[in-house]
């Protein structure tokens, strides 16, 4: 399934995209019983099985075309972020020296959200260095504490598409990475979160970013120096997991500050970043 | 005035404490008008003023030796903490030469808050160095972005008193703080927020840390290296701050891993920050 948080004529709703429309959650349950965001289902079995029996039977009526999208998770709690999860990323942003031996995890401010199409602010003002990760988030679905690898899938309710815009100037200046990860509009996630039954082994996803159509990434998840499991899993030890909880999984080498010279965003560019069977994520820098 | 939120009879509520009796919030409201929670009530100026004029001829009526203590701000927003912020501290922690240029924020997450006497879990299976550290934090009140340090007061709320929990091991090991800094109950916050007309000049205010009465931390707060003022209009860069945030200020010398040799937390521990016309906010680690 994928699910799309969604406004329609001032209307905000989620739903389950079925070919090019929408069955808007109101149509699963009478509106007493109704869950209010996805995060708040994710937790309900019944209701998610009630929605498994029903879906394949029923019709969208909403036209996806018609829609404007919302983040992917409303609304979050906390998005981390894997750093230095990609070998040959470690090395375009510094040395080898630089492969970390244990993970690295940052957040992203939960007010930075931003919808597939929603414009990301360029922040003259604060940042002359404004610079795009193209990556696979993890959407978690289940409360978990100290959860073993084998067992660290079972948390995960599906995956995303998340863009950890990074103001490289900022990075650098404040040491810790929360201040250059957060500016408001800094974390476009979606379009939608892919059920994990629809993605089967994640580690064959593909990540590709083009800015102004211009590939600049491409890297496959079975290159995560830590992957998925591993990042639940130690992520999970004494620090409760819970529904909304999104873990961006790293990025792939080619963003801007590893190019020869570096080749930071402008007014006007648009970063597209595709993850097969996940979706495309556009935003344009404004 | 000062702000709880607390747990009578299976019931969640907040109030203000007015002596040793808390008024109800539900005292001030119809049903249909009343606030669910505090940082919802301080982004409504109307009802606030309401409580101003009312409370000053009201009585509490729920005595506060009955109640439980719950974490000063639910739900918070993001919980931000800035490291590094005592220059005896910084020196204690590295040398002289780690004294910060800029602002280091990293952030706890936001289901490690604890309230006033909740225990603190010694996390043994993940953790050999669980140390303290006593902090003055800033509630903020209203939504900013881009303020100077002139008008940074005014997206202030009040106060708390908040114990920035922090596993040694795990913070050198994984290099940004967030995970060191948010093991589950590794955030005591309380036990009140109390306003900032309460407050007058917040530079005055001493933080002080026992551990088992024994006094390890004492520092004002006109010590610190960035300044509140500083701080909110540092992070309100391009970075939205909006009520519910809480930004802890840093932490005084005094901490365990800062003593020859370090004395880490133990089971049993009972860990007290006073801060003076804020509170005491006291926890066990168990």
């Amino acid at each position: 399934m994928k699910w799309i948080n969604f406004r329609i004529n001032g209307r905000e709703s989620f739903g389950i995209l079925k070919e090019d429309k929408i069955i808007d959650i109101s149509a699963f349950f009478a509106e007493s019983e109704c869950p209010r965001t996805l995060v708040e289902l994710m937790s309900q079995s019944e209701k998610l099985a009630h929605i498994e029996m029903q879906y394949k039977v029923m019709h969208g009526a909403i036209p996806l075309k018609d829609v404007q999208f919302l983040p992917a998770i409303i609304p979050p709690n906390n998005v981390m972020a894997v750093g230095k999860n990609y070998r040959k990323h470690v090395i375009e942003m510094g040395s080898i020296e630089d492969i970390p031996e244990a993970l690295m995890i940052f957040t992203k401010s939960s007010n930075a959200l931003l919808g597939h199409r929603g414009t990301i602010p360029l922040h003259a003002n604060v940042t002359s260095e404004l610079d795009y990760e193209g990556e696979l988030a993890i959407v978690i679905g289940k409360e978990v504490t100290n959860i073993s690898e084998a067992e660290a899938m079972d948390a995960v309710f599906g995956y995303t598409v998340l863009n950890d815009v990074t103001a490289r100037d900022l990075q650098v200046k404040h040491k810790q990475f929360y201040l250059a990860k957060s500016l408001d509009g800094s974390c476009p996630i979606g379009p939608y979160v892919v059920t994990k039954d629809e993605v089967g082994d994640p580690s064959k996803l593909r990540v590709q970013t083009w800015v102004n159509g211009e590939e600049r990434q491409d890297g496959t998840v079975d290159q995560l120096i830590f992957p998925i499991a591993t990042i639940i899993s130690e992520l999970s030890k004494g620090h409760t997991l819970v529904p909304g909880d999104v873990i961006a999984t790293g990025t792939p080498e080619g963003v801007g500050k590893g190019m020869k010279p570096p080749r930071f965003l402008n007014q006007g560019d648009i970063v597209t970043i595709t993850i097969e069977g996940i979706g495309t994520l556009e935003n344009q820098i404004m």
